[in-house]
């Protein structure tokens, strides 16, 4: 079934310009495409914020990864720099509201400086998707997935393709490359492109980490944040978080504890980028996704 | 000796913007300035540039740490942002071409993406100093020192003030706090400001990492790096690095090595700002410096 499906796959690094390990593999691959081409379909390599990764900067005026929208792809008169790079790579890897589209899947690199390893964040239900996951989980033991299906996952860079993920690797510093990281990263694609080249069967059932909350700092009336990620919860993430377990400590050196009946999990606890999002981490059920 | 000299110390955060350690030490202690208020001595508590830490840069138009200049203080029509800053500092730190200055101490709180733990960086040869760094040295045994004697060391900020040096922790990204790191920041201060309250005698001698050379990325013809710090140098802070040991993983996977007779430290290694002033490391010789 794969065989016949995947005529185009797109590999985009460099969405947010400060996650240099996607931004420097695509332009390594860029330099020498055969590194990903396989039979069978054809690779598009893009580099995707080249702006902002001249800057290091995530983005320039606003989140690439959160401009994949609808309403930004059919509006031409919004001008900003990721909306018009979200129209770029729409046509090029879209078009979105078409069941025709350019690119059958697509991989979207990132980094993060949350302890995540070796993960993916999958928004998306097609069967393509699920499948590729469940391989990748297999070749990958270590592999997490988080499941996101907050409000903008239809305007995340995958969203554009007929199907698709993010690639989430840390910890890592913003603009920066660690090799382990990018070793990491480029042989999970290496798998994934031989996986599209040669598919197999695998099992119809994924563990996933399924979105449920996003925690904010605890924080003064003003707004400003008051504590910190606890030593005890910085890096664990994909841990289990019971009510009364240690979430922060405040500059004042208090302690702040998790309040909830349910047992959940930490996902992108303390990711740089979501301080000014207004979250420290994410909570996750531990769930068999069946597809 | 230390009683009678010591008036007014100033310490300094948010020097670079993207490094929330100092940054959010100083509002905290902005806030709450019993905390490093001792007898004997007045404490200034600096936030350097807050126009850079709203923007989670390290800089708006230059590197702060870099305009303390002779140059930059006594030329008002120099009106780049962090130009005005310097000039600002001085007004309330120094004045830097007087022997009478405002503040005799300036402690600049730093952090760094490479792993150097907590270290000091010292530019400055002031007994002051040195009695400073030795009582640190005692009471922090993990502590080490890096001496750097290249071209800019009289544009720090330090160097406004009679004596003083720069703390700078790691491994940490830029943009955020880890509380382990700020904590470890935090001790050290109240440690010094109990020796400026209290002096005892200290060892005239200390073990030092003396910068000798900057060492480069490896890079392309036009100038693009081609390659990463190697897995098993990354991380690897203050230990010994000798002829033919490795250093960098080129992007095809190429091992390069250290070529040259004098074996040395690496100190600074893979640190996110010195990607735009091109070097990936310094190299130190390990010296007993008495003083």
């Amino acid at each position: 079934m794969l065989k016949s499906k995947i005529k185009n796959i797109a590999i985009v690094g460099g969405t947010h310009g400060n996650e240099f390990t996607g931004a420097y593999l695509v332009k390594h691959w860029l330099k020498n495409p055969h590194l990903v081409k396989r039979e069978g379909f054809k690779t598009e390599i893009v580099f995707a914020n080249q702006r902002a990764f001249k800057e290091v900067k995530r983005y320039i005026d606003r989140d690439l990864n959160r401009s994949c929208s609808e309403i930004i792809l059919n509006s031409p008169d919004l001008n900003l720099h990721e909306e018009r790079l979200a129209r770029e790579l729409n046509s090029l890897i879209g078009p979105k509201d078409n069941a025709d589209k350019n690119v059958d899947f697509v991989i979207d690199l990132h980094t993060t400086t949350a302890n995540m390893g070796l993960s993916l964040v999958v928004s998306d239900d097609s069967l393509l998707t699920w499948l590729a996951v469940s391989y990748l989980c297999e070749e990958f033991p270590e592999l997490k997935v988080y499941r996101w299906q907050g409000d903008e996952e239809g305007a995340y860079v995958n969203s554009l393709g007929s199907a698709g993920f993010a690639i989430e690797v840390g910890a890592i510093a913003q603009g920066l490359l660690r090799a382990d990281i990018y070793q990491d990263m480029q042989k999970l694609i290496y798998s994934l492109l031989d996986f599209f080249e040669k598919p197999r069967e695998v099992k119809r059932s994924v563990t996933i980490y399924d979105h449920v909350a996003l925690v904010d700092f605890p924080r003064y009336k003003n707004g400003e944040i008051c504590a910190m990620v606890h030593p005890n919860r910085q890096d664990r993430d994909f841990e289990l978080i019971k009510d009364g377990d240690i979430m922060f400590i405040s500059f004042d050196g208090d302690s702040i504890t998790h309040k909830g009946d349910e047992s959940l999990y930490g996902v992108f606890i303390n990711e740089a980028a979501y301080y000014e999002k207004g979250f420290a981490m994410c909570l996750a059920k531990k769930v068999e996704y069946n597809f």
